[in-house]
């Protein structure tokens, strides 16, 4: 079957989703991070991998924090880095996307880093562009949100290396999230063996038991002995109508206290793909809290993008 | 005379506008550019010319799409790229162009690319700089872009090299155009024997017939048998008034169709300044042909800018 | 006394202020900044002190100019710099500052450049980060900007090398500057005999003498016989109710006339922080004059910039 995301002898080509990722790249993904979690401890935090590459971050949505994180890992690799943030430019002179990608492509720009609100937006463009050019998805719509998922699932393995012993709990907006579903799919293919969503029905997909997860409502059966907690962003700004109450609601049911916490096993970890809502979904007292590792998958999530990007430009495995 | 484009020994100092470059400098600029043409094809697309330099590409009106092609050409010569958008910062405080530019030039700088609304502006800062510094136009107003203007006649020197036997039509509102004059001058320099423009009165400049050009009003006689089409876009965004029925209507009349297309040569090549209006002044039939090198024009603009700013940096020509 | 902005054995931490900089440490700065004043001035304007290095200018209040001084300075250094405006994003997504801080000290940042509108942000962020990490206060609030506290001296320096025979007139609205008050501490700890200040009651802060400062009301009395006048920017946007009866009056009172600077000193210097509002507080031909010396106070802060940068990345003083 072709699969846009790798080239015909199985190496990674562009990362649009962690679906379709087989096994073993996902593997090679985390394996190629690990070496690159020192590069940013180094008091010379550059390798000269991407020298004389140009990286383009073509932000459809503006998003500073994401952003930021690409432009630092590209850096970090010596590639040159131009960031456009399209909606405000060549868009409102009625340039396509289409067109706006093909003048990058004129320009002979090596990676694409992608981040639209209309889901499929990456795919889109990687299906346009050149042999030689490689796409990332920084986030496209609902839909996925590739490294996110990488840099959890990285997370996950650095505090709880056994991951064929795992109680995994996703806590929140499921339905909005551009990560619950990467996250579910790497999972499973690492092989964790009990998958949680915990969420009120207006927030859950339909039919997403499909997925292969363990549906609950109620935080207190959820979290009970659970090694790790992923907290959702409550994404107001992706909701439309009145499917919650309220925030203060939502924090009473869904949020994250450290007595709910208590539930979990003791030396469960708890996540979260940041900005947190502190008091919507998170309490600080958790967030601030020993168990949480939310800095660490910041700190993950530039060496996840270095790996890729590092292994899209051709750098061994 | 004196000529503010150049030293007293006659080379490059500033890119202000085609009109006042010698035909040897700007065959220089062309011959410069095919040297560059292939470092952005290489795998390491730097090369340290400019390396330890600052250019600063001083934005007082917002482009995206220029401001990116200086910032590649830039970052591949090894600059350091300073970029001001000025409109939103310290001229709401008050502070002139000048003052603007003062600070820069104290910062020491040692290249300026500039974009501003107002014909002249980049003549302005070019006659206030001291003589160690560079002023690239980057467009002002609808006076002059040269960099646009060198990487067309490029383009068209690289898929009709003898420029002594062409037939060249621009097609579109010439009045507005800052590339049309431009494109003219230097066809005329570069010794093409007949140049026509095709466009509405209304589109048309007072005395345009005075530059050279053969005037027509309608494409299909204007389209004939010619070997070049140069589309400009219709630049909505500058008209002010009813000049124009509506878009459809200007489409019928002067949008580039197939049909209209096979009028000319049929080995002719169509360019475009892009952004493209499409389905007002160009088919994407057309727009995507093979007979379309619009985004070749957008390659080698990249290789004309690197060309210009390694000449006003001193590289030799 | 516990100094935030000092390591155990007296050396730079962090630059919050100037109030708190011992004698010693403000003559480092001021003599490794004439170190870097060649180094902008020669063909490769660049050293690898911070090569390998990200700087980040985390800027919650736009400002353009001093982004750029400090952008200029890092890249000098070789440093990887990244810009956030923090108002367009997180922020907006209702993220404190302090997790925007904490997100960029997980991507292993290694300088932060801070301005923001409230007073005593910089230093909540110095004391919130970790060993490793240096802050630069760039503008908080009306409270400080030492750089510009300390190019203003270093210009002072350079023009009048004997600074305890000085008489240094500050003049205009010392009550919303950020700089007067570091300017007063750094002239006196520096050895300035005496520092007048020459304003509207309504533009002085209460017990203004406390500084040790002497008080004028009248511009022919204040400046009779000084060394040095520093003019300060009528702050507009910090004004808020009607302190001044109009910008014309004041001018006609307080704004910097060829006549008025008469009075001074023939040799007397003329310094403005910039961005000067012509026709307020200062005459255009008093501000082109010779004795202006606004331009080269720009080109000293990007090498007191530079001095400042490279102590705290653990450059020999």
């Amino acid at each position: 079957m072709y699969n846009p995301q790798l080239t015909s002898d199985g190496k990674l080509k562009h990362l649009l989703s962690i679906e379709g990722l087989p096994k073993k790249v996902l593997l090679q993904i985390l394996d190629k991070a690990e070496s690159f979690v020192s590069v940013s401890d180094r008091d010379v935090k550059k390798v000269p991998l991407l020298h004389g590459k140009t990286v383009c971050n073509i932000f459809f949505e503006n998003s500073t924090r994401t952003r930021t994180t690409f432009e630092i890992a590209a850096k970090r690799l010596s590639a040159d880095v131009i960031n456009l943030n399209v909606n405000t430019s060549s868009q409102s002179k009625g340039e396509a996307i289409i067109d706006t990608v093909n003048n990058l492509i004129a320009m002979q720009a090596d990676m694409f880093v992608v981040r639209h609100s209309q889901s499929g937006a990456a795919h889109l463009i990687a299906k346009h562009v050149p042999d030689n050019i490689s796409v990332i998805n920084a986030g496209d719509g609902r839909h996925s949100h590739p490294t996110q998922g990488l840099l959890d699932v990285f997370t996950i393995r650095k505090y709880k290396p056994d991951m064929h012993n795992l109680r995994v709990a996703l806590v929140g907006d499921i339905l909005h999230s551009r990560v619950a579903r990467s996250e579910i799919h790497a999972l499973t293919t690492l092989g964790v063996p009990e998958i949680r969503v915990i969420a009120p029905k207006t927030l859950l997909p339909n039919e997403v038991e499909k997925l292969g997860v363990h549906v609950y409502h109620d935080m207190k059966e959820g979290l009970k002995d659970v090694d790790v907690v992923m907290m959702l962003r409550l994404q107001n700004e992706r909701m439309s109508g009145a499917m919650l109450p309220s925030t203060q609601e939502f924090f009473k049911t869904y949020g994250l206290t450290p007595e709910k916490l208590a539930l979990a096993k003791p030396d469960a970890i708890v996540m979260h793909p940041g900005p947190m809502n502190r008091g919507v979904e998170i309490d600080s007292r958790v967030a601030d809290s020993d168990q949480a590792v939310i800095l660490p998958q910041v700190t993950y999530g530039i060496a996840v993008r270095m790996a890729v990007m590092s292994m899209l430009a051709g750098g061994e495995a």
